[in-house]
């Protein structure tokens, strides 16, 4: 056997142990009962200490050293992440990964009663020590990868982009929006306000419907759950993919599009390459193509107004004739614009000013450039400066989000480098495939989802963010597309 | 740290692995896609290979060689269930555990199209090769143990009790239907016929009596879940128990008995000592043992005439007033004898016969006494000999279990043992708390829960399976105590 034959052997069982994982992830988040949290906080931490293992111990070194891939470029670029994943994994003293998940869960712990207070000072010093041994993890990580030490966070979570790809989107998104939010929510005004269809709409009928929809979209069942969880998420492993969603009998809309974007991300794991199942190379591709993946089903493809010629009768069939239900009232209705304090509630357009905001403040805060104790007045003030407005409270400004107090730096990015790729995707798919518009005309994504499947799914972890970008689409990471797909939705 | 406190550490470590596949197996059979089954077995492989490689290194050998345990009886039990677990693990060859997992699942695929179609002929290859590998595994066994052969297979389902215990009570059970069986079923044709109950039962509402009725057994949602699957059954962990029943909606009974009976393992689990959590004397005593405490729910308490008064009026308010559901008409429907072939549909007097059958046989088997080419006439014959019945075909006789196709040899007499157990537990708890029945006319089983709490689910595995009978009821397994509630139930 090999040294590359070992290895993938050795990553074939990494990835068995994560997918346990995985499956017991989502089982905590939508079935298991409370009492059973500690116990399984402890399952999860064996079977990441198990992975941990296989992938640090010492034969796996000497297996690297000595292994020779194929002359492929999957093996080649297989080989060449899974030295990336034993650099990753061998550059953070294990004492130091150990305090920072005590320091994480303890910060999470007393953020969900700070958020629920408005209360910052009171999880300051948690945050400091989240901070402070991210800070620490993250000088670790940057001399190893060759990387600035934010850019070595967000490695952690989009392999192959960093602060130098990202400031100059965001700086022209800054500016699109400076020059285009007061017009597009003039345009917003002069139109009829949207009528809100009339509920109740009970659960079952709208799991049935986001069912119906999934399926619609190519999830397959055989190898697919829909449930219910307080926090809608896509988990499981390619061959068994579990979507969740929550239901409000007031309002159908965020169950559905919800499933739609969840669907989204299911599409992109079950269609990975079989061939390369359980090896890095056949990962997906990183936080950010993921979020194109459930984006441009969602927002590209779903909330065009071809689709809901489709999905008007279909909601009136399950929910009776609302004229609240005309294609173009949900056009209104799901494609408003309206500047607010929370990042999940924005729409599309304002949306990226939370990420940017978020995405100069965690810079400044690994850097060391911002105290943790002003982080509440540069908040509001950076969002002042992005949307003009002022949350009332650091519930609605600095403490909404879990991430940072979960130890999360580096993944903000890739929410808004998902919302663009799905533009760049989108437009790149449909002057490719002529057929995408006439088929949600009729509620067939089959000609979107086959070229997916092609440029990105099939594709995996062969190539890097921009380069699999620029092969699907002819350029690297652009914001052009994104702002052309805007400027026609709401100023067209 | 003591090479004691190390093995502690490592069987805690092996015990929460083993968490994970517990949970793992029960998503496999409650809520897993189809098409995630491939991807299940190997995720099950993988955990129970990491189980095993942790229960068989060379450092396990050398910490059991240094350790000595605390002078109290639970740490000294401890210890020596320790050296019994890795005296099992090290006894089987790898390669013969895998050949026997291989053999195991290839007969239980094609014994499945085998039942369906009544045709033995079609699996007696592969069950060949099961038994095979089976013996071969018990030879391993045996001498390590210093028990039989058989012995050492009824050892893995069930310590410290082995076919010189069981074969004088099954004998003597046989006496008693020889003598009882006739008389009972004439008494029972004097009496009119049962009514039954007209449906349809909505499933949802069956599921709600369901799980107010495990809750009243005791059972706590906030550790706990009720769901469907295709087989009944009890799983999870301690602190996330884990039943599942199936719903016919033209019979409640099966849905609501069977729920009775998995909540009785549920409290089982639910009041293993939590100090001695994750460590093999805190572990259920065996399956024989485990059968007890659903047996005694659902047969001893839930089944008598007081419980049976006070579920009347609750069956007519969940499903409106049919006279069948008089108090003593539910005793005739759900006490009703009737000799027949399957053993999973049999009632408490005749279930051991079935029991008794498969014992000789699989002893036979296992002896090679009995050839397998002659199992089916052999099963006829002994049937007829303890019933005096005839199956029609293999599929009512022979291959109507799982249990052989998929290797499981020496399980069969823990459903016997349990019933017996059940009963003399029932008596003695009777004898020492006056104050069970009058709890059962109001529908409060808590003083019989209080007593098995104390004397079975503290106990976990402390003791063997007759000292933990004896220190609960005076008296090591007997028979008597069955026989006198059969008596006083069927011919009183």
């Amino acid at each position: 056997m090999t040294a590359y034959a070992k290895l993938r052997a050795r990553f074939e069982r990494i990835a068995i142990i994560n997918e346990a994982s995985a499956m017991l992830g989502w089982d905590a988040s939508a079935m298991m009962p409370p009492g059973g949290g500690a116990a399984r906080g402890d399952q999860l931490a064996v079977l990441a200490g198990l992975a941990h293992g296989l992938l640090t111990e010492d034969a796996a070194a000497e297996e690297l050293a000595a292994a020779r891939a194929g002359d492929d470029a999957w093996s080649q670029a297989n080989l060449q992440l899974m030295r990336h994943a034993h650099l990753r994994a061998t550059s953070l003293p294990a004492d130091l990964v150990e305090a920072q998940s005590r320091a994480n869960s303890a910060c999470e712990k007393i953020w969900r009663r700070a958020r629920q207070e408005s209360d910052f000072k009171s999880v300051l010093p948690y945050l400091d020590n989240v901070v402070k041994l991210t800070r620490e993890a993250a000088s670790c990580l940057a001399p190893r990868l060759g990387l600035s030490a934010y850019d070595a966070l967000m490695d952690g979570y989009q392999r192959g982009v960093g602060a130098v790809d990202v400031a100059p989107v965001f700086a022209a998104y800054e500016k699109f929006l400076r020059e285009n939010l007061a017009e597009i929510e003039a345009r917003q005004a002069s139109k009829p306000p949207p009528l809100r269809p009339a509920g109740p709409f009970p659960a079952d009928v709208q799991e049935a419907l986001c069912r119906k929809f999934s399926a619609l979209v190519g999830l397959d069942y055989n190898h697919a759950r829909l449930d219910r969880s307080a926090h809608p998420f896509c988990g499981g492993t390619p061959t068994d993919v579990r979507i969740t969603t929550r239901y409000d009998e007031a309002d159908f809309t965020g169950a559905l599009l919800g499933v739609l974007h969840e669907t989204g991300h299911a599409m992109y794991e079950r269609h990975l390459p079989a061939p390369w199942a359980r090896q890095p190379v056949g990962e997906a591709a990183g936080m950010a193509i993921h979020e194109s993946q459930s984006l441009i089903i969602e927002m590209q493809a779903c909330r065009r107004d071809s689709f809901l010629r489709f999905l008007a009768p279909e909601l009136r069939a399950a929910f009776g004739g609302d004229p609240a239900f005309a294609p173009e009232n949900l056009g209104l209705l799901w494609r408003r614009v309206k500047r607010g304090f929370i990042r999940v509630d924005a729409d599309e357009v304002t949306y990226p000013a939370h990420v940017i905001l978020r995405f100069r403040l965690e810079q400044a805060l690994i850097s060391g450039d911002l105290a943790l104790a002003d982080l509440p007045g540069a908040w509001n003030e950076a969002l002042f400066g992005l949307l003009g407005i002022t949350p009332g409270n650091d519930a609605e400004g600095c403490l909404q989000d879990i991430h940072w107090y979960d130890g999360a730096f580096g993944y903000f990015p890739s929410y808004t480098l998902g919302a663009m790729a799905a533009a760049q995707l989108m437009q790149a798919a449909r002057a490719e495939e002529p057929g995408i518009d006439a088929g949600l005309e009729r509620g067939d994504l089959g000609v979107l989802g086959g070229w997916l499947d092609r440029k990105i799914h099939k594709r995996a972890s062969l190539r890097g963010f921009n380069e699999l970008l620029r092969e699907a689409t002819g350029e690297a990471l652009s914001v052009a597309p994104f702002e052309a797909h805007l400027r026609g939705r709401y100023l067209g």
